[in-house]
């Protein structure tokens, strides 16, 4: 029983010492990469770099217990950091006393939304996150997270916040304060990194360009040319505390503690599942909210700040060998070993060199490949992927995403509100009736019309289905019958219902009969329902076209 | 050329002496029972009584030049006035200068408004306005009128504004405050009304009270003991003025001019297509916003307020045998004879009279025989019904209509992100495939499974897809084929044709081949640009399962 909301107690006792390799080379290689990705997302996040490592620690723990997933990384990422930065900045001044303890309460509303959402499985909410609306609104972010890293990588102070085109002005204002050593260390680290990941992806950069800019800026004594060091990193395990509770923050943390529980439960599951495909096992979405929901309640006791499974450092667990949570474990332990006895060495550790690390990983974030394939397969796609794009930078990462998720199923709305009509004709060699624009051999009598309409019927297109059929009858002017091939009426609503009875009545008058065929289940029980039997007997029930033309003699 | 845009160019020209006598009894009732509709909702409206004839006079003369429908009765409606009440009073006191002022900016807003939409077409908005909507909207802003003309029934002051529940609660309160004399004027005024309506449909009820309650009041004095009268109602035309534009009223007013607009506009078209069918001829909706919008922004100039087509007036008009907008011109020049030379005679009519009347007539717009009807049919959108009229009386008018719409929308996007799913099987006799569920001596093999997806892919459903679909072949491990029916997805977006894609690929993996059959033309043509057919020739080009079916060699 317990099994079931733990699923560690299901791996944990059977855990076999063959998968150990694995995990340990795997557990070994995320923690490399997470330590100087965890420091620079905090800072990213408006927070000490610290805080980035203590987010690597308990909430791992946590999801390795609790999480369906064998090989997700969770940690801070990048678009939660920027959310949570855009979220909290607005409360107060990022890196203050209170900010740090806003982004705590934050954190633990974030879990207590996602363990609740998965309690009452609402984990289908993230279905309505076209992956359209997710790529731009993801190449959005990573160019609004790689512009906020620019004050750090030039070595002057920017002021614009997060709005990229005052930011870029202002930066190309202040050209003449940029900091040549800086500017230098950040422009080699990009370098170092994309080169290094090109040509010899086995050596982790990230490290490598840490490891010796800490030797270089120590060396030269480069902290007195003006170049921005990290400074103390207090070592020591994250302490426990509650987070304090604040009502009128609550309510205004609202809104990104709702994007943030979606949007990190969406980065999350998208991994897991790619990954669980290919390993034939299952996650389980709704279970994976549980465990995520954890992991952050847990994280937010103990000084940590919003995470969920990262893209990237998933993958590089995956490949690196990982077989089980256990690698987890291991990363978390490396990283407690870090924040124990290592925390000196980050001392002179150049912020440039985080920037260039952010910068590098957001890079592959933008996606505009995605939107030239939109554009190409179905233009009014590429649209989302463009308007989500475009309010997500103009307007803001919060309402950027909203924006999108409206604008696509307002596509979706209007597409079934104007749906695509046809007359069908009988093609006799291949005994089937298709629409005889398409086929223009297909046969057809005068005085009868098939129709077919392709969309589910419902009050916001019925009056175009009326508007259509009434075009064909007053255009054939000999019409008696009117088949009507309903295989495409995937439902129907109360209203349609009506006005379908309706519209068959009145055309009844005129001397036009109506014959339904290949009405499905579900909408033959409505039409039951809605007392059609009653009216229009076996007119209603021909299980083909076919059926109902040799009723009436055409077949 | 004109002609297109002044539809009475069309008819008056060619007027025949024979549709003079319809058209003169039809104009002559209609007056009868505008005049005291007219100022009893003008009165709703927070506004003098004559502006209700005012609004009955210009704004009926535009739209019978303007418009097409031939019986439509163009003038002040009950919904409308309350909308006007709700958006106006929140800026400025009901009945002072600067809310006369404001009302007309707001018929002026709305008749560009309703211009704007026609020019560009946008009469199809109203198509997203269910019906179970409006039905749910009407019956609680019916209730919310009723109540708001308690205190003139009553004789008491009533404070507590729009608040369904408070204002029932005043009035209880008050109820020591009520004077004895209106309050049997009021009741006496209503029972006459309901019981000649019944009775004597041919006498015009409300003329007959309020011409019986002037003598009474006149005769026994009256207004000495407590019974508000109407009093001086100036007489002569209505002067021209040019409404005047504050920016910030402007802007305040937006909201409320783009919702009058919209019912406005439906309540209209409803009416004149339902009597345009009967009478064989045609509106056009977008032409119909025009003729109105022209007929808002004429009267905005002429001390009117905002005016639409009236439900139970035009179905007056159209019994009383009128044959062309004549009706209405007639109705018009009666109106302006009364603003003439009989003004004088209103100065005794009662208060209560009128709320007696405002109160008969919308009593009958509360529909709950609807609600019912849609719990019978479907309940879903029994509760579109609930909670449209519940948001409407609770929460208020704009907004309530707002959150049916919403909900209306939610419920049909539910319904395709989970839509019905079939497996298939052949049935020998009538020679189709039909859902193994309903039919279940219908023929399945042990490796094919015929899947029927009932509804169009797209971002929201193909998790869902995909989940129903892995179930499927899971449960029927033998399987090497699956046949997709496609004939029930009438649409595919970009994404879900990515997916698509990547599932059938997988599955080749794993020996399990797919072949689509069905497939629609629209839906075909974007499998095109997706690259489908390079990847799985023939596989998705079967006309019928049948067809697909005979390939692998299994019928």
């Amino acid at each position: 029983m317990l099994k079931k909301f733990i699923p560690a107690l299901e791996w944990l006792p059977n855990y076999k010492r063959t998968d150990l390799s694995g995990d340990l080379s795997a557990g070994l290689i995320v923690a490399i990469m997470l330590i100087p990705q965890g420091m620079a997302y905090a800072l990213l996040a408006g927070l000490p770099p610290v805080i980035g490592l203590y987010a690597s620690t308990i909430p791992l723990l946590i999801y390795a217990l609790f999480g369906t997933s064998k090989h997700l990384a969770v940690g801070p990422v990048a678009i939660v950091s920027l959310l949570v930065l855009t979220g909290v900045s607005t409360l107060a001044e990022p890196g203050s006393e209170e900010y740090i303890a806003l982004v705590l309460l934050l954190m633990l509303m974030i879990g207590i939304l996602q363990f609740l959402m998965g309690v009452l499985r609402l984990g289908f909410l993230v279905n309505f996150l076209s992956h359209a609306v997710i790529s731009a609104f993801t190449s959005a972010a990573a160019i609004i997270i790689g512009l906020s890293q620019l004050k750090h990588l030039l070595g002057v102070k920017l002021e614009a916040g997060k709005d990229v085109f005052k930011l870029l002005t202002e930066a190309f204002m202040r050209a003449s304060e940029i900091n040549p050593i800086t500017i230098s260390i950040g422009i080699i680290s990009i370098l170092v990194l994309v080169y290094i990941k090109k040509l010899i992806p086995r050596i982790p950069g990230p490290l490598l360009v840490v490891v010796v800019s800490i030797l270089v800026v120590y060396g030269f004594n480069l902290e007195n040319f003006g170049v921005k060091i990290v400074g103390e990193v207090p070592s020591g395990l994250p302490g426990f505390s509650i987070p304090s509770l604040d009502f009128n923050a609550f309510l205004a943390l609202i809104p990104i503690a709702v994007t943030i529980s979606l949007i990190g439960f969406m980065e999350s599951i998208a991994m897991a599942k790619a990954i669980a495909a290919k390993e034939k096992y299952k996650v389980v979405p709704n279970k994976e909210l549980i465990g995520l929901g954890l992991a952050n309640i847990g994280g937010s006791f103990f000084s940590a700040y919003p995470v969920t499974g990262g893209f990237s450092r998933s993958a590089v667990n995956y490949q690196s060998g990982a077989r089980t949570p256990m690698a987890s474990f291991i990363t978390a332990f490396l990283i407690f070993l870090t924040l124990l006895f290592f925390t000196g060495m980050f001392y002179y550790l150049p912020n440039a060199v985080l920037a260039a690390i952010i910068m590098v990983a957001v890079y592959g974030l933008i996606d505009v490949k995605e939107a030239k394939h939109l554009f190409k397969v179905r233009s009014v796609d590429g649209w989302t992927w463009v308007i989500t794009f475009v309010a997500t930078l103009v307007i803001g990462i919060e309402l950027g995403i909203l924006v999108g998720v409206g604008f696509s199923l307002i596509v979706f709305i209007g597409r079934s509100a104007y749906p695509h009509v046809a007359e069908l004709g009988f093609l006799s060699e291949e005994k089937v009736y298709r629409n005889i624009k398409r086929y223009p051999n297909a046969k057809v009598s005068s005085d009868v019309i098939i129709f077919r309409f392709d969309a589910s019927l419902y009050f916001a297109n019925m009056t175009f289905f009326e508007d259509k059929l009434s075009e064909r009858i007053l255009d054939k002017s000999k019409t008696r019958w009117v088949v009507l091939d309903f295989s495409g009426v995937n439902s129907i609503d109360a209203v349609a219902l009506h006005s379908l009875k309706e519209l068959i009545m009145t055309y009844r008058e005129a001397k036009v009969e109506f014959l339904l065929a290949g009405v499905k289940g579900p909408v033959m029980d409505l039409m039951k329902k809605a007392g059609y039997p009653e009216e229009f007997y076996e007119k209603i029930t021909y299980l083909s076209v076919d059926h109902a033309l040799k009723d009436i003699g055409l077949h």
